[in-house]
């Protein structure tokens, strides 16, 4: 178990688990300034949907306290939270924490009493992290119910627990499982360009013991097709009202694959990567990201020839008719995706 | 167009273009002894079902050459044969090709007259480079005939000039549009874990001219569902007498997508890809290769953890009914391919 995202004792600074390191190093960033921050969420030192909601709690935390006293410190946070937030477009979480971060500040002293206001962000930002941990616990009870001992498991891009706080979303069910005695096997696509599936997620399950396998993105039809797959598992970064689902590009493909091979596949959502004011996937804005990633990124040397055009879209959205279920916190929803999650969100409010 | 396989002019060695070294350096080889030879066939520095095929033709040529004076000829040729064949399970056209020799070798002095043996050998291995010459064109005019201007069409791994003679066999059809003024706009998928699409693909395709933007394998899925691919274009390593279609490992995933998106599948095969003795894919033996290809290969490091499983197939099957029409150098076949195949084949005899 691996310490992903804290503040440091003197809460001068975010501590981080560098995500860009992996699985070769393990090596912790300590991030003071909301240069160094934005950076760390832009380059996927930090990465993962709750994750980022986490770490950027407790930036806007830190940067807050770092206001000077004679500065306008409502305007201030306003422009931090912007400055922060304007990061990565699709997902919903960072939004999400700044958000409460924001109403924490707003409850508490009404703009006026900085110290109330930085103790009401001190608290929420932990409270972030402490409810997304539970939060990861029940949906891995819900995950590990969809199983059976000795399933084959597709999974994609990273949703463990470095991408989280503990357990993960869709790695959470598996790691349970594990410590409750079930044997999978399960198998992670690498997740190109960025490689969270054999940097991240292959790191990850070996270090708790779960028999995993390595594959390219493209081997997922072929290990479909000789059957070893009986579910497939994966996270997101924005689920629709519909269903419609925004993940790691590459997810479209494993759900599609999966319908036709006829086996089920599950999106594991915190209610926090809900958005209840997206109405379907059409509404979700995909990030593109540099040309740089698919060119030369982790390779020795530039792999494609110079002068070739490169498409680098982040995400994919995954339409809410090939998901089996989007398994919350809160409970398991099947579809109509409209009915079953706004029964789910309500439960929240 | 990069003269890919020929003949050195004292006919002592067989000149190739060194594939893994492409799209960074253009790079020939003068391979003259068999162990080089088989070494340039398994590390694919020569690759592509046809490429393979012309490439052991003349590989037997000049080692047939060599054999000493005194040494049994016969039975020298077929053990290098046999030496040659075992490299690589699953294209066919390495052992269609080396069968054509020993046959010549058979028709033209019986085992006895050395000098016509060599001779007969020398116009065979010219042959098969001419006739696979022959056959890229023919299938590049049926290609066009499925293609509309300015359509999008996504092509996979690598069927073009250097994996065959002349115009290749699924981006046969691209290339000579353009030669035509027709305007595409080309997807290539990167094709992991050997890069052949970006480093060879895209690669050919921009050295021609041709629009192409490279992507990611995963990303396969979000062109489709954009609107932006109207065909796709595949080769082929093995096809059995049922349409099954052994090509890159991948392949069945575009052609799940394909048949998802309401997209048109085309695999492009020369008859001399066919294998009529092959009853259906489940016949077809899968190469399974290193586990270095994936974890560590083009990267500049080690990416995965070192105590995760890899699986690492080079191919994978296609069945029939996800393809919308096998073209040949002799015509489109359609379903049912146990038919279309076979008159296909009757026609070559």
């Amino acid at each position: 178990m691996l310490d992903n995202i804290r503040l440091s004792t003197d809460e001068t600074a975010v501590v981080i688990l560098d995500q860009t390191k992996l699985p070769g190093k393990v090596e912790y960033l300590r991030l003071m300034t909301a240069a160094q921050m934005r950076h760390a969420i832009m380059t996927l030192q930090v990465r993962g949907a709750p994750a980022i909601g986490i770490f950027a709690a407790y930036a806007l935390y830190v940067l807050a306290k770092s206001i000077p006293e004679d500065a306008d410190f409502r305007g201030t946070l306003k422009e931090l939270k912007n400055y922060l937030s304007s990061t990565r477009p699709t997902a919903v979480n960072l939004n999400y924490a700044l958000e409460r971060m924001m109403d924490a500040a707003k409850n508490n002293g009404g703009g006026k009493e900085r110290k109330k206001i930085l103790t009401a962000l001190g608290e929420e930002c932990r409270r972030i992290q402490y409810e997304d941990a539970a939060v990861c616990r029940s949906i891995s009870e819900y995950a590990l119910s969809l199983l059976k001992d000795g399933w084959g498991i597709l999974t994609y891009c990273n949703a463990g627990p470095i991408a989280t706080s503990r357990y993960g979303t869709a790695l959470g069910g598996i790691i349970l499982g594990f410590e409750r005695g079930y044997k999978f096997n399960v198998y992670c696509c690498e997740t190109r360009p960025l490689m969270q599936g054999s940097r991240l997620t292959a790191f990850e399950l070996t270090e708790e013991g779960v028999n995993t396998t390595l594959i390219c993105d493209n081997m997922a039809s072929r290990v479909m097709s000789e059957g070893k797959i009986q579910a497939c598992f994966v996270g997101c970064d924005r689920v629709a009202a519909n269903g419609d689902t925004a993940n790691k590009i590459g997810t479209s493909m494993v759900a599609v694959l999966a319908k036709h091979y006829k086996i089920p596949f599950y999106v594991f959502c915190p209610t926090s990567t809900l958005d209840m004011k997206c109405k379907s996937g059409r509404d979700i804005v995909i990030e593109t990201r540099s040309e740089e990633e698919v060119h030369t990124g982790f390779f020795k040397e530039r792999i494609a020839p110079e002068d070739v055009k490169i498409y680098n879209p982040a995400f994919d959205v995954t339409p809410a008719n090939l998901i089996t279920a989007i398994v919350t916190e809160r409970g398991i929803c099947k579809a109509p995706y409209e009915d079953s999650l706004r029964m789910i969100n309500r439960k929240k409010e």
